[in-house]
């Protein structure tokens, strides 16, 4: 495997990144090795066999999302701007996630079936590619912007990756009866805010990204929508309230469920959150810190779409649309990550509440994602980009619900308001949490 | 089996129909008997083996539709107004389809399973509830309003089922490689109009039933919605427009396909439309009426969510949302159901294309059901009623896409501007085509 | 569907039966039309309803099976000896079984999604066919002797699917909670002789047919085994003696089973025999003639291999091989259906124990059919026969097991000592039982 | 982790191996060490990531092969014997295989979806088990007769997984497109005799273990069988015989397979062995050495049942009883592994033909299994042992054939001409191949 960075040309390229870039060599690349960095301090506490997993066929082996990340930047930068491939031919089958416009895909279900590459080759591989992408952004005083875009694209993109990492390793160490932990980690008890109805008159709203810095595609274009007026929770769910579901019978009367989800939670024999132990009249909760017991006051995390709509139904309420979560949260919060006081540091074990804004909203951000009532679609005129990084959102707008706000596993500097993240309505292993909301 | 329907009372119940209604005793009594007279001139070609069979899960015997919406008045009229049961205790179990608050039902996937009661028994099972029904409301100058609106839910959840039953035996007809024909119809060519896109300017606009008259509980409450400007179909798209996509590999290019479309594509080896089968250079096409060569001008028909997405990208269009439908559907057309020149007849075997509108929009209703762009979901402010009927609509709002208009299946009467039928994205087997929109 | 039997020829054609075979035209035709006419009385008491039902892959609807019988005469006898073809030719394809040098064959498990040809076309079906070979039998004072043995394998193998019509028939029926009833029956208690344990000295003994009469190639060729010396139980298992094995736990404890019976136990969640329903402390059985209280003792029927095994091994004994079977059952029985005093009719609702031969040894035939531990494989020098007629019984030898006997649905003069049964070990539809043996 | 193994007494228990033992102390002690040696020499070339591979539901990681076949002498040699247990409870459920009556047992199929703990910890629990089962060796001058026989079982059944660790880790690489090697191996071409049949008259022959030295409980008790007269083939089947059969289209013509055989054939695709790889007009063959093309004159490999079979019939022979080839191998062999020139080494690169007996018969051992027609299945007299290890074989005799000699992967002294090997007959991976028979 070598590389030689120094042939490269910085061509021109299509990009699903909008709005300004920084163009600078020298911050780009330092941008660039920050955020590579962090996935390498998410691998560091794990054993070469931890990174062979693949405990679901909606999940990915560490190896993998390592491997992965780093064909995004040689495929989408490197391949068209360097003389010389920097990898092994097969790794673009390996390690091409979904790109069929870029070629074959080793099946998603059988990542869990490789062992080689090796983690310690993997490593390599970033290496070599970390080596080629920083000297070609070095050589530059002003980065093509093309080029700059699509480095933006692939850094949001390896922070999508960071989190899936924490979640995916999460999901393989539960499979475990030894409940290996993660990392060290020791919290104080979590203190919930009263819950309070903040009231919106609604009306005409705009709502998505207006491209003035970088967004992802499903974000676009700005549009308006018009909203009656609502109302939505202050914070999320606890779990001492979500037990109180569960000591209802919640999960036992169909009456609170979907027909799908009640179809669901019969198939699966659900009766708790997916990392819920039973241990006498309580729970204990497998975080990635180890087994705890639950903290009654910290937010309930790691429920499905299904999950949360019943509850939300349970409680004479119903999942906010992510119209209604943008408009709310238009006010600056003191987690906002575009207020200069962001989240500086993963804290994947346990989330927290936050702190309010000015208006008494709390936990917008990096605590859990909160489900809305929004099927996945495309905003009007949407258009996704040409070539193969039209891939990266379109294909997927179908039977997934929206997801707004950060969680306490979202890499620092990668949530925004308008972002939208999304799973099917049975995902259970991310980091997902309730915020209700109500029709006046 | 004995019923005494002259010892009935009138109870009030909660209904999940909505609007006026009609009260009066005979007139309520004719419209009954005319409605459930249709399920019998359905049924009358088919003989009693036919009756059993269950294609795929998503279907049902027709032994199992006309038992069931009968026990639908059973149920929700006779059961608490009347002294002695209808039928034998074990129709609660047998045919109940999806109502947890009423009790067990017997598992979906296995109704194919059954061979008694036969069909004449269950002939006779419809006839004894008849007589019941009828003797009730003839019993009444006035019927109880709350009598009045459970009959109406019960007629026109007939009238779903008329038309499932069309598309059940059409689905397991098809399965038998000598082709049986329900119905002998000879048609001759059906004429296209050209394709021409109609503009409109969007803005806030209302959706949703007023209430006024009978509607689905999830066509309430009338609410505001702001559309950006959009461009819509005049008609529908044609089996020449659809024969050139496959033609163009459409079925083979990932680029075109929603990613789970795509999968399903592979998975279930589609090549074409459900009921083409391939001769030669062309198809013939399995109908109601047997198998026909394919009428290039028609309406292509039978097409899942997936496939008719697939079109649209594949025309540089998109499929409309719902609202952007019934805004287009507000100005009258000759097909209008609620105009008085409504459809009086059903005529199953092959759509055409209608009468165009003032506007010059045609195929609106009667001809084939519309995929929107629309996820299935609540507007705001809905509320599901209280008790069993409250299962109806509410909890099927996941993982389905609106369809708009009404089929050349509707049962007459059937069809409104504000009806939202819904399918997953991969049922076929429905009278379903593609009307294109597109962003200006 | 005309047929012109008049200008039939005899030719020759290979045969899968043996030994010496009727060829007296008269008879021949007589017995022909006497085992066709038991498949109808069979199937008088159904409804059109019922004939369609296919409860499983393994079972298959009763039109199937009247079509099926009828086809291997319109193949094997009529399609070569005969001028035009007697029926529609889509029927070559929807009738055939296996035979794959026949044809393609319409898959198994789709065979309860077809209604046509309905039951009164296949009665059709059946008569033309009928006419054709009872003319062609009439016209010929001495039949060709390879007609007269294509004739006799085609009668016995109208007589397995015989039993096949009320075991299957009686699969289907027990899905349905209304428990219909094929037959009205009643029937006395039943006596089970004291359980005595025959010895036998085991040598070398003959085994197989001499096919100086019809047998099945799968009984040929006659060859010698060596046995070591065992005992056999004089009667079969009684229910009683079977509700010990359930009520000592047997259906919970793995020490019992073979491996594979295990994972079938506890993913099928059997715990008890297929047909036994749980009431209060005690079991009804489903049977032929519906619901009756279980007669303690009665021979237990319808268990699987893995049951029968489990339960001998519970009893501290084993099951017998054949061999061992056949060697006891050389003696003459008074059921033996080749001493002249054999069943004739059948009794399929409630298999008894029969009347003891002179050696004390009862039920071996008219009861259930027998389990042996035997894997079924071919004999020492078998051959399978050329042609179609070829895959009638070889390729079915693997992965299953040899019942020996024949029960009370088994059409009269259809059993014999060295017929060989055989069914997959989980397979418990089938009126199957256990006679136990052990080494000595 | 500590043992104390200065604490254990040798307290007696049953066993399922018999015959003569050794029970002197050290001699034991250096076999145990020796024997365990031999799988650390297997996983030396793998990285820590290859050992959590489970590549289907049959195979097992090595990480588990390793830690199991410890867990075997903990529980049934020092868990009796000691005073504190050597490793953690968990690793009771962990690494159970399928001693229902020890305990419950991880799922099988989950085995690869566990990282904890690593094979270094792994490797430290082997080394914790093998100083407490050497201690209690040596402390002993002669070893109790009954731990030594549990000790011979312990270290044949580790001989077992040895087998299993070199066939599973093939069966993982093949999966992965790099197609790595687990050795370095470089073999001249392999050269086959001549094909000549070998005559047996048959008559009363013995078979199975006397018992006077160290056997499996399936191979007793000897005992007697008829044999008819027959001819089996003095090697096995080459590679190009077997391309013979793949290019007279053998994989596409039903008439060659089994039922079950040619519908798995359908299912999965078969056309050709497992583990050839078509290369223009011939193959390659992945190899534990890597990709090489196939040796025309080399034994073929990793064949089902089900193709063995088909080939046999194809030929027009068929495959041998397992009594036939026991009473064949009855004379010495020069790779005899009683004779004093057994085999020395693992060779599981290239089988080859072997040496030649003095009557011709050569590949008998160290080359591949070789299927047998026979059913696995109890002797006469048959009785497993009481307690545990009564689980160790009699309950998978069902739905398997046996498979005589031994292969190339087989390790050194563990075979014997009167051992069983089983599996199913769509067993693929194992070191298998074709010796012929055919009656006279």
């Amino acid at each position: 495997m070598s590389s030689t960075p120094d042939t490269c040309e910085s061509a021109a390229g299509s990009s699903a990144s909008h709005g300004d870039v920084v163009t600078d060599g020298q911050a780009l690349a330092k941008r660039y090795a920050d955020v590579r960095a962090l996935s390498d301090s998410i691998v560091a506490p794990l054993q070469p066999e931890d990174c062979v997993l693949q405990s679901m066929p909606d999940a990915s082996p560490i190896r993998w999302h390592l491997a992965h990340t780093t064909w995004f930047f040689e495929t989408f930068v490197l391949a068209d701007r360097c003389d010389a491939p920097v990898a092994d031919e097969s790794f673009r089958y390996l390690f091409n996630s979904y790109y069929n416009t870029v070629g074959d895909q080793f099946p998603r279900h059988q990542r869990g079936l490789l062992s080689r590459p090796t983690v310690r080759e993997v490593m390599g591989y970033r290496r070599d590619v970390d080596d080629a992408v920083v000297t070609l952004l070095r050589n530059a005083d002003v980065v093509d912007e093309s080029l700059a875009r699509v480095i933006e694209l692939g850094l949001n993109h390896e922070q999508q990756h960071q989190e899936l990492m924490l979640t995916d390793i999460k999901h393989a160490f539960a499979q475990n009866p030894l409940y290996p932990a993660h990392v060290d980690a020791e919290c104080g008890p979590c203190d919930a805010p009263e819950l309070q109805w903040i009231s919106s008159d609604g009306g005409v709203v705009n709502m998505g990204c207006t491209g003035d810095r970088f967004c992802f595609d499903n974000e676009l274009p700005q549009h308006r929508v018009f909203l009656e007026p609502f109302q939505i929770a202050n914070r999320l769910v606890t779990n001492a309230e979500y037990q109180q579901f569960i000591e209802d019978g919640g999960y036992q009367d169909p009456r609170h469920w979907l027909s799908a989800g009640w179809a669901t939670v019969q198939q699966q024999g659900w009766t708790n959150p997916i990392y819920w132990i039973r241990q006498g009249e309580g729970f204990d909760e497998f975080t990635l810190g180890g087994c705890h017991p639950i903290d009654p006051d910290a937010p309930v995390a790691h429920l499905s779409y299904f999950e949360a709509d019943a509850f939300a139904r349970w409680s004479r309420a119903r999942l906010p649309t992510e119209a209604e979560w943008e408009t709310v949260a238009r006010e600056p919060s003191p987690d906002d990550p575009t207020s200069g006081e962001c989240i500086d540091a993963l804290r994947p074990v346990h989330p927290t509440h936050g702190t309010p804004s000015a208006s008494g909203v709390s936990g917008l951000y990096g605590t859990l994602w909160q489900w809305t009532s929004s099927s996945y679609g495309p905003y009007p005129g949407y258009t996704p980009p040409e070539g193969a990084l039209g891939e990266y959102n379109g294909k997927f707008m179908c039977n997934q619900y929206v997801l707004r706000g950060s969680s306490c596993a979202t890499s620092p500097g990668h949530a925004r308001r308008t972002y939208r993240n999304f799973f099917g309505p049975d995902a259970r292993w991310q980091f997902t949490g309730i915020r209700l909301a109500r029709s006046v």
